[in-house]
């Protein structure tokens, strides 16, 4: 079956979930143009998570993709959250704050709570980041009819995901921004760029694979479908868009010149993602060995990020974003699909 | 002027110069097809230059490219080579070798000496490594007829080289195997994957830019093309090929799956370089501060290497590879050179 027609949509474009930057409106837009519009569940509560479905049904008959995280919770490890503390401590006492006690997660992996909380809507398309949920749970959400998603970020995690049952895997090139899906590999250094990632994964699974990282304009589009892409997943280039909900710290952060350099870092959440290069990554990072296991390492941040934020300081902020934003524009999400769209012609029916 | 007529090709194809395994035979099968053949002369004494000039020439009327490297020569610093071999002395015990006391460099950047050599020739394309040689040089090049190329790793690298007088850039992305061309980047985190650099240096610079880094196959040239590249630059797809001199044992890397898990490195040389994992890559680095600056680090590895590949073992080999080596066959020169050029056709015109 033709991608678009497993997925619901017209264009095979698909809004990459970005949690902390965006809601159902940008869904919204992006469906309006015939793309596929996503919703970051990963740091919404049940109730909350429950009006972003509904307030996108009212005002779309499009598909939608809800996005979930599959990340084993790591154990209360308050000795780890206080020598991160600690080693915040220069930049609290800098910024004359109290740092926050709490040390629960911010972001929750995927439980049978939020499957009973889901079945009623039959989602049409769930994508999920870190791997896969309990074999229960995948086979309830495909006997809904639902369609399965999930990021690899290697051949093996993407052979992986196809034993385990998804319908179309994500090719995550390293280009990407936001969190690395790795959840065999640890290796940062093997991580594969977008050239390299998208066919050797093409080449080792029978389920269509979709290309992200680095993908920006039509041509980024046109360049992914002719390496053998079945559509293409872009976050980026919605940063700018109208209906984001990226903070004006942030969008100043990708238009200026500094936006054009970012890294992968565990810092912010105590997993890598790349995001822009600022202070917090350089004084502690990239890659720190003692940010505790995801997602402890982010609430050390929070009363920090939230002061500092209010100076107009980016200085501990996690501004996510990929390699290529040369794409970014403040224009609706609607407009920007269809600009996309651009790339889906003209590729020779021999790409492969 | 399109870039055919300047490079004086067929085929915007430009086989990568690869020392150490291949020589001008390589080259004159790829100009056979129309591509442009390179020769690596890095490694080569003055003689073997001539050698390697003169054979092409009597076998192909084809244009050629000379590749040279351009590093700052380092001092002599036995301390740090002796630090070095103290540091791989287990590896000696376990081959019962004594560590060569050589500490020459096994690469010479380009000088004088070496430009007079050449002016009889007037080559038809000069490519450069690690930057441009001095002013003087690159005039006295220019003022030959000879086109000037020279790889950038950044958007900023791109802008000095181009300020700096070359006539076409090459775009270096992360996925390509072998030396990293850094020359004012110093942080490997910061590398961007093809898919972000190649566009983001075209939209900064007027020159013609060539893409490298992950291109293996047809279907990888039209994505590099629809991306706005001028050319292409492939090495890796090169390395299994009849006339390349890639020794058995690396050809057995490349076929075998561990070849599949490639990582920059500076062990080998002292530079970053993408090659195979393999032991010595993982006991010691992949980056390791003591490794003494290029080339001194690779002097340590002479005896190692050669004793332990009589004995078919491959743990302190540099494997160059890039991270796609999915399009490498064991065919000719020639043949790979018509079929990448597959990729060539269909490309719209309103690409960019």
């Amino acid at each position: 079956m033709h991608i678009n027609s497993l997925l619901k949509i017209e264009l095979p474009i698909i809004q990459a979930p970005m949690a902390g930057v965006q809601d159902q409106r940008l869904a919204v837009a992006v469906a309006s143009a015939g793309g596929l519009g996503s919703i970051p569940c990963a740091m919404l509560s049940h109730a909350q998570i429950i009006e972003q479905i509904e307030e996108f049904k009212a005002q779309s008959d499009g598909s939608y993709n809800l996005n979930f995280f599959c990340h084993q919770p790591p154990a209360h490890n308050p000795g780890a959250v206080q020598r991160w503390q600690q080693r915040l401590a220069p930049f609290y006492r800098e910024l004359n704050i109290v740092p926050s006690n709490s040390a629960g997660p911010s972001r929750n992996p995927i439980d049978q709570q939020t499957i009973d909380l889901l079945a009623p809507f039959k989602p049409p398309v769930i994508s999920f980041h870190f791997g896969l949920p309990s074999a229960a749970i995948m086979q309830q959400i495909k006997a809904w009819g639902t369609v399965v998603l999930s990021s690899a970020t290697s051949v093996a995690e993407a052979i992986w995901l196809e034993q385990h049952g998804v319908d179309i895997i994500i090719a995550q090139g390293a280009e990407a921004g936001g969190h690395r899906a790795m959840f065999l590999e640890t290796d940062l250094s093997a991580q594969q760029g977008t050239f390299s990632l998208l066919p050797n994964i093409i080449n080792a699974v029978a389920v269509p694979v979709v290309a992200a990282g680095g993908i920006a304009d039509a041509s980024g589009v046109r360049a992914a479908m002719s390496l053998g892409a079945s559509a293409v997943q872009i976050g980026t280039s919605y940063l700018l868009c109208d209906e984001a909900t990226t903070s004006p710290l942030h969008r100043r952060a990708l238009t200026s010149e500094s936006g054009k350099e970012t890294c992968i870092t565990n810092v912010f959440s105590g997993r890598p993602a790349r995001g822009i290069v600022n202070r917090a990554i350089t004084e502690l990072g990239p890659v720190s060995d003692i940010a505790p296991q995801f997602p402890l390492a982010s609430a050390a941040f929070t009363a920090l990020r939230s002061s500092a934020e209010k100076q107009q300081i980016s200085d501990f902020s996690h501004f996510w974003c990929g390699q290529n934003n040369s794409g970014c524009q403040a224009i609706s999400a609607t407009k920007m699909t269809l600009q996309l769209s651009a790339g889906l012609t003209g590729i020779p029916t021999n790409a492969n």
